[in-house]
């Protein structure tokens, strides 16, 4: 089986890194493109890079050289760890010229024809690069993105819930580290002894608007939301990695908290049964200390793609409460791209494009 | 002005700690005993005592004899920093023998005949002292006590709000410090890199009814419930003193932002219009930025006795979302007891007790 | 008895922002300037700054407007928070138009004719400014600055040993809170569950000249450097405010370890005899415990102006070992320039500038 | 190959639970017997474990039956994490009944007839054994014990410097996690916004003596010392695992910086040349970035079995100077008993003990 050439965007910074961390050794992907800014270009990877990661940098791309941003890169699939202004600029311009992009920026997410994907969750909104093709005249390219970090806890446990029992509402509170703003990201002084109860301007909107798209039915090429009312509360805190949420959900029937439980339990979706490289097993892990999840002791779970559930009680004022969990630049950033691309592998949706 | 004679239980702990130095240097009280463990009585209280404040142990303490725990202390009033177990068995037992108890303690906040107090919300609450020593066949003692930690900024919040418009239902994440837990308390692996998504068994439950007893009217020397609906999230974060809570709640009217922030800005309650000691101008302290409160920067506001807001807007599931915060250990314990204590000695409530 | 007009140079700033605080309130000086980038001039101080500080910014500073900075300011004396490069730009040609500058920058401490000063230290360095002003041609202007944050609480615990027993060396390793490298300074990920174990390239430099020159003796109008070898390694640590500081000391002259502490509990040097406002009392706090001093409990000691100390105990590689700490932003920073000016103001040497 | 059955005393621990995920699939030995109080004993090791550590524990070790200390256990080696006192009182009486023994404990690593080892250093040392069994009268049991976690790193980092040019003299100054006191070890509020000066009476015994019996020759069966003048400064700081240490050293013959780097990269002593299990490749990884090593990043190189070393510069007191940095739960604890296990397998000193 031969392995695809692909590529990172932005292969420099923090999500970057991740991407190339987790593509490096991939029985699917050969990784032989790292594109970054002009600053980087030209200088070997190790050289450009201020590593940040506690695996060290794998040796096979210590050497390679960074490339500049152009639309002649030399690989038809690429990740794109883009800064929100520079992915408007590019991954369009990229795709138009016939690459596939994965993209972990925000620029594209809710535009109608992107599918906004967590293969768990919405394998079948992939069928929206037709009408994506159709629509922006592209032959070969695409965009396919993955959500926000803290979208991802929440939606992964609400989809299967969703599914059987419909959702019609729910009140988050995220605690989100340090790592999700990046490098040099959030200063010291903010972090120590103290928390943020602020995490950016669009936080809580996309907290409202990602789930519901994703969990959104594909009808005739377009997808309906989900129409579940989502208020959030974002706060920075001090931990490394791994977001908490809290979440008080309300549902559109009656559901007992054995059945959550079972349903959770039990839920095997599409990227699990076919045991795609990056997919974990199980999808949801359920713990039942009253004292988890933790992010310092979950975040891991899953090689990082897992999301961690775990307190479920009833709520006073909705229906149930509880608390969920996820590693936001592995399964929340990263590596839900990967997943993208894992699951487009495996049904054949790659490997054809006119870059190969 | 005579000055009244006070002491503190279990004064070489984190909250006794706290009452010493808030009392100690105060205009209505005169601290005359610092009683304890048997293990710390008849040492000094600076030998007794891992003195675990910022600001140094006041000179004036530092070489009072720590006494045993006993009915036979030198003063009438004393603020109750015991844990539950021992407050169960010593709160009764010395109210019983003619001292007046202001307490920090749980054991009897839910007691139908003993004041919960916040002196700004429910003043009127302590008529229930007639009804406590009519039940109890108390000549002078009696018992009242401030809420938990994690209720007051909650509390104060909704307080001004629920009197002119009623407060429906509420749900809360807590983001609490290290300090709730006393000393040793939290181990500093869980909470470095880390936080906890649980407190406590009976943390949320008390989240759920301290407001509503404090909130609730009293009539016929009983306090009605205020029959709001409180759903807690309790989690414990790497912050040394502050506790941070997102709030979003529901009315019983109508009513719009701006009524809000008014409401809040334009209350001046009892303590305040008495100017007492310990009573912070304004109560409640409103900050406009987007990113605060913040525990670091505002849990000292007004030397730690007032609640800070902020970030006040539209819940799209119930009515409004903003954050409220107060510091755990000054207003959320010894501070709460003081500014009690001042409220009666204001009132005339004090001070010819027969341990005078 | 009139008040001096001063100003701040660089206000908005964290350094800044606490000679604000420490000044806004003073009883010999009226703060009248404060200055700032363009970016800043125009606003409010209140507007212009980002207040970072735990105690609210002074109300009667909040609506002062921030000056550009400029030679024409109203006041005859300068604090300077200014960064090094625009301290090297401003400070001597402020210094030449007659303005008086107390400066935190690094920019002029080790010219030859400026005092690098700590009032307990070397009160008599201030004769440099007769040289300073004959060699710059200055008549009325001078600068006058305080040391790095991490030399103060090494200089200070070595300054009455090395007056009596002479150090011949010390090996020092501190540990350095966050709040030194200013906002937004450090990123977080440095910092949570880290440390780095490098500070700046100057930094270890600094520690082994500006002691030197501070406890060096002036003869004919130039100090004579101290002649101790010191060697230092510097790390930052998660810690908001304090460095901490372990020493490894050598001296010229058989010393006892009781002869050192008593030593250090008696010395009572010059701002400590005059009672200065802000002179610390006593200036070195020693610790008995085994544990002490921490920068959480003991950086606010003499409102963060006193250098702590403890652990004191042989060395077996040079001849004792010790820990000491100081609050890096008020002593180690403008509280340190605070005092040089209010030494200057007790001997007379303010007051007739001709700006006044 | 057969596989050699080991247990674990003291296995619920913190360090009982890196042996075990350390042990759990090992490739020379076979995991058969967890040891514990009789608190824990008779339950499943899940049920038994509060699990500490980021990855999940062993599924293979999850249901097997926690047992009770007893002189009595099926298998013929044992590394041991228990506690000092417990570690006195057990592990003669298991090496007497013929268990050989692998200790983290303090108990006896300075007995005059104990291998303190470290496999890259001094693996000659295991030739005590025979000593120890001769004078203790033990026909098949032994003790092995490993070093303490700070003396770990600085003692890999001085090995192949002493050999050739003789170490004189060291200053050291740790900055060590808070897994170094196990759990629930360190209370948070000691190590939020603060660290600790102090770490405990006898750590600072122990890096002047530790490293001495290392790096001494063994000679008619008795360890002579190396004669290293060793002060040392230790301290807590808010960091999960890895101790960072400051150097300053002096050596017996003139070296240069050069020399020092090149015998550090070039040195590839026993366990390397065998190529054992968890030997790192290579024992000492040396930064050449001026900001490391730092904890978070550098403690998992070599799966956490190297010493991290970076910023060697030449030391004005003494000569030179560095930082070096070794994970304190897995070299420094666990792991150095492994490899200790692993050293001694592969020399054919394990496998027919009575025990067998």
């Amino acid at each position: 089986m031969n392995k695809i050439r692909v590529g990172v965007l932005g292969a420099t910074g923090a999500v970057g890194q991740r991407f190339a961390q987790l593509v490096a050794d991939h029985p699917y992907f050969d990784l032989q493109v790292l594109a970054a800014s002009v600053r980087s270009a030209g200088k070997s990877y190790r050289e450009a890079t201020n590593w940040i990661l506690t695996d060290p940098m794998p040796e096979s791309l210590a050497d390679m050289t960074v490339q500049p941003m152009s639309t002649d890169l030399n690989c038809p699939y690429l990740f794109s760890a883009l800064p929100t202004e520079q992915a408007k600029e590019w991954e369009s311009k990229l795709a138009g010229a016939g690459y596939g992009i994965f993209s972990n920026a925000g620029a594209h997410r809710m535009d109608e024809d992107v599918p906004l994907l967590i293969p768990e969750v919405n394998p079948d909104h992939l069928q929206l690069l037709e009408v994506q093709r159709a629509k922006r005249g592209w032959s070969e390219g695409f965009i396919v993105t993955n959500p926000n970090c803290t979208s991802i806890p929440v939606t992964m446990a609400l989809a299967p819930l969703h599914a059987k029992y419909g959702v019609e509402s729910a009140i988050t509170t995220s605690m989100q580290a340090a790592s999700g703003a990046g490098y040099p990201g959030v200063p010291s002084l903010d972090l120590l002894d103290n928390l943020l109860p602020f995490v950016a301007e669009s936080e809580e909107v996309k907290m409202g608007s990602e789930p519901n798209k994703m969990l959104g039915s594909l009808t005739n090429g377009k997808v309906e939301q989900a129409g579940i009312t989502i208020s959030a509360h974002c706060n920075r805190v001090p931990v490394t990695d791994g977001h908490t949420v809290t979440v008080s959900a309300k549902f559109r029937q009656k559901i007992s908290l054995d059945e959550i439980l079972e349903t959770w339990q039990t839920w095997r979706p599409l990227p699990q049964q076919l045991d795609l490289p990056w997919a974990p097993q199980p999808p949801l892990v359920v713990r039942s200390e009253q004292n988890r999840p933790q992010p310092r002791l979950d975040r891991d779970e899953g090689r990082g793609m897992a999301a961690v559930i775990g307190r479920l009680r009833p709520c006073e004022v909705l229906d149930v409460r509880f608390v969920c969990l996820a590693h936001n630049t592995i399964r929340g950033a990263a590596g839900g791209s990967v997943l993208n691309a894992e699951l487009m592998y495996s049904q054949g949706m790659l490997g054809n494009g006119s870059r190969e």
